[in-house]
């Protein structure tokens, strides 16, 4: 009876459209393995680090805007996926999180495998299922196949994120000969239809009245996957100077007309009046941008957050709207009632123009370094390839350098270190295209695992800033200045990727200066039955002289002004 | 204001006898990373995969009897650590992990880094605090030297466990030069005085009573750490007859005079009412042999558990007595009122002794594979070797194969094979005595992170039986049925450590077949200023071909009795 109510969990997964499941191997967990496995239209791989195999499927779900489903076993697996459930709860990412347990006697009983599974993602998820251990009640199978709707649906209802279900079995956990699933093609499915009304007359009077006593609009998009109608939206704002753009790499709508280096000038204090909006209007997720947060959070500012559903997050302390209808709809609305003073657009604009001319050449007569390496990177990085970004030092970097052509990913969810591998290798099971990841050393080998499975990932590339060390801890002033910083922030190590090359069959390119990089990027996106990794050694301090540099030229640049 | 409070958690563990940490790189958490850092008198490391990092503080602890801080930063780096959190709490080792977090008004404001981190670790810790996040009105020092108080008893308190301070910080997270920390010496130290009193005469009187009712005594140590005085008691009612001893191998109870081989005749049908006894009489934590489980679950035995504090599992469905005081006291008293009739007794030594002679003549007539190769090092792990097994079918194999002379360490707690390395390497960090660790592929390449920091583990020897595959799953009977069985279940993957080993600087030997594994084993103990890999290859479907030879050898001496 176990067996026919996974069957309809898995039908019903089909059914509403999920076609992949990453499961991690176990013994408990075997009928749901199974079940995923045998269904025709379900593409199930296995990874043994349930660790790597979490944001792998995260990295899955985060391109096909759909839930993958994970299965897991029973017992300390289910918390190794903890930390990317967190980071898909916050980046809202829809994931089918099914753990197999012990049936509820048998829990504290300290049998093998067994801990406290009900609820085990406590805050950072968005709904929590104990599916039946019994089912000798006829309601028994209702009751699972509404979990398993409600679980579905709740994945994918916006803000997406991941759902938990832990399923109690009890052995035999394998079918006999000959026994088969029955994946009813009729599997009840509750369907919602999900709507984003427009917004009142009333409250559309209101924002207009509001909207025209404001003539220095900062438009602020967060992190969100690229969106043709959006951009054109904002770029028509731009072009007719009714709000300035401001832009981070992970918008994904970066764009002529918008600011992309706006971390180079926000910090310049003799710029600050003239930068000053008087209105703030966001949407998307989170920003990178340290500089700018500093910046708005000064700044005496309104600030309105757009968002169909879900909690509004106050980031820069000023926080005086909450409007409840979509980004598109509001930018269409908008559009007809924003002006700004042309003094204050221009201002902005030039700024930006200007660093976009002088900063490729100052880095051009850098020293070799990350810098300088990234910069070259980039421009080689086809247009078509998704580019993965890892946290810390990378995702500042790309940041640093202005408008990219490619898609942007990277897990500004938690802004953790722990999954960008995986992340990528998940992306790799979605597409054809080249899948770029730039890395440092601290983020590639703390997920080494991502690669520890048998799927090809011929696709991905990997760019591995390597400085032996966690480099930005020299780059920012509290560390730099302890004497614990070597080993107790950089925790410095005299670490290559070339053992993990040979063991995981990557190609493998060592780059130590400019002319070595161009050797390694030359053929790095030809087709290839191997993964690849470019590996550029640099030094941590010298990384630091570099930013320093570069800074100062920026600086020298804005005295003239 | 902060620093102050943290340099006093810090004082207060130094006084309270904790003299490890285990740090993890971060930023936000830099005020406790240098306060631990630079206190005179505790040992602080760092690591880098806080996975790894919290299994290392965990190897410690367990050596230690005392409890190893962790450190880590805000975020996800929280979650890493809580599967290493669950076995603690399941193995019951005292671990005091401190998080830094932003601070409460910061929470949910898609700031970087941040997530939920407030009773995180949900069921598995024994207590979660929040240190203040501000220190304005007086009694906030006292509440912050409270909290550290509570926190550090309670991880001791039997039973012992982790226990969670979540210290929300804000900027600056450096010292200025010159700032110094205040550890004051005399920190105020809340000492608990634990005492385990002895039963009351009339519950005394009860149990005598009820004793003297039993005569097919069965006493069963769970998984404990090497106890003299238990094994001294044990022994004595051995030798007397009293009871029949039968100890796992991680009971560390093991001795000429307890059962040991259990594992090779419970299941024998024939035997079966001869064996039965009428009393059952556990302490300790959990055991391994599933047949010993299974038999006694059957059994109409009373099961009295004996702890002196805590819940008390029904592992064997029927327990009837919680006896609340410590094993050794209990056998004490018990040994002037055990007796168990001869038959019964003689019964079960009679079939231990008869495979403690056969088995080993079975293994060297067996073919080459991980049964033999394993029986072969066990004779050559030196007796003041820690031996650390991994779970899956390591710890199996060990078992059995009968009485060990070595400590025993596994992680039985949740059984999981994510953290095996890293907790050998814990324990390199506490003594000069060479640490052995067996481990299969799976576990072994799962925690490959366990190696990546800059310490020494000289004394560490690594036995790693790679069938290129989680071989178990050939050896139990479902998943070998089915068709998936090798990329679901087995995960069949053609891994070697060789690349490993070279990456991270161990001595590597690769053994596949009698002759290589002597020579591997030859030198294996000789002190080196490199750890060791001993790598015995061997195929899966021969394994369990072994397995099943042994089996039916040892049947059929079982057929002529």
């Amino acid at each position: 009876m176990s067996l026919k109510a996974i069957a309809q969990l898995v039908a019903l997964c089909s059914k509403k459209g999920i076609q992949h499941a990453i499961l991690s191997p176990g013994s408990r967990c075997a009928p749901v393995t199974l079940a995923f496995v045998r269904h025709p239209k379900i593409h199930a791989r296995t990874v043994s680090d349930e660790r790597s195999a979490a944001f792998i499927g995260l990295g899955m779900a985060q391109q096909l805007d759909k839930a993958v489903a994970l299965v897991c076993t029973s017992g300390s697996a289910a918390y190794n996926y903890a930390p990317a459930i967190a980071e898909a709860f916050f980046q809202q990412i829809p994931l089918l999180v099914i753990t197999a347990d012990r049936p509820p006697e048998w829990i504290d009983q300290w049998d093998g495998q067994t801990i406290r599974q009900s609820g085990i993602y406590g805050n950072h998820i968005k709904g929590s299922f104990n599916f039946p251990d019994e089912f000798g009640h006829p309601d028994k199978l209702w009751h699972a196949n509404r979990i398993a709707n409600e679980a579905i649906n709740l994945a994918h209802q916006f803000p997406a994120g991941p759902v938990h279900i832990n399923i109690p079995l009890r052995e035999p956990f394998y079918p006999e000969d000959g026994q088969v699933f029955d994946y009813e093609s009729n599997v009840r499915s509750i369907d919602p239809l999900y709507s984003n009304p427009p917004l009142e007359v009333e409250v559309r009077q209101k924002v207009q009245a509001r909207l025209e006593k404001f003539n220095r609009i900062l438009i602020l998009p967060g992190q969100q996957k690229p969106n043709p109608k959006i951009q054109e939206l904002l770029k028509r704002i731009s072009k007719n100077n009714q709000a300035i753009i401001v832009t981070d790499s992970i918008s994904n709508l970066q764009d002529v007309n918008t600011v992309s280096f706006h971390d180079h000038f926000l910090g310049i204090e003799k710029f600050q009046e003239e930068l000053q909006p008087d209105l703030i209007i966001s949407f998307g997720k989170s920003i990178i941008s340290k500089g700018l947060k500093l910046f708005l959070r000064k700044s005496k500012a309104e600030h309105w957050h757009i968002q169909a559903q879900g909690y509004f997050p106050d980031t820069f302390q000023n926080l005086s709207r909450s409007i409840q209808c979509t980004p598109e709809y509001f930018l269409n609305f908008a559009l007809d009632h924003l002006q700004s003073d042309l003094n204050f657009v221009n201002k902005w604009k030039g700024l930006n123009e200007k660093i976009s001319i002088a900063l490729p050449k100052i880095i051009s007569e850098a020293d070799f370094g990350e810098y300088k390496a990234l910069s070259t990177c980039l421009k080689q990085i086809p247009a078509y390839s998704k580019l993965h970004l890892a946290n810390s030092m990378t995702v500042r970097y790309v940041n640093f350098l202005g408008k990219k052509h490619q898609e942007i990913i990277c897990n500004r969810g938690t802004s953790g270190i722990d999954g960008s591998n995986s992340t990528a290798v998940g992306c790799t099971f979605t597409t054809k295209d080249p899948v770029t990841l730039v890395t440092g050393d601290m983020a590639f080998f703390y997920d080494r695992n991502a690669f520890w499975h048998n799927y090809p990932m011929n696709n991905l590339r990997i760019i591995l800033l390597n400085n032996q060390a966690g480099g930005i801890f020299r780059l920012i002033d509290g560390p730099s200045r302890q004497p614990e910083l070597e080993e107790f922030f950089e925790t410095k190590q005299k670490l290559t990727a070339s053992y993990l090359a040979q063991e995981f069959g990557f190609e493998y390119h060592l780059a130590t200066e400019e002319n070595s990089l161009e050797m390694g990027l030359k053929n790095f996106y030809n087709k290839s039955i191997h993964p690849k990794i470019l590996e550029i050694r640099t030094e941590s301090p010298k990384n630091a002289e570099i930013l320093k540099w570069v800074k100062s030229e920026i600086q020298k640049l804005f005295d003239l002004l």
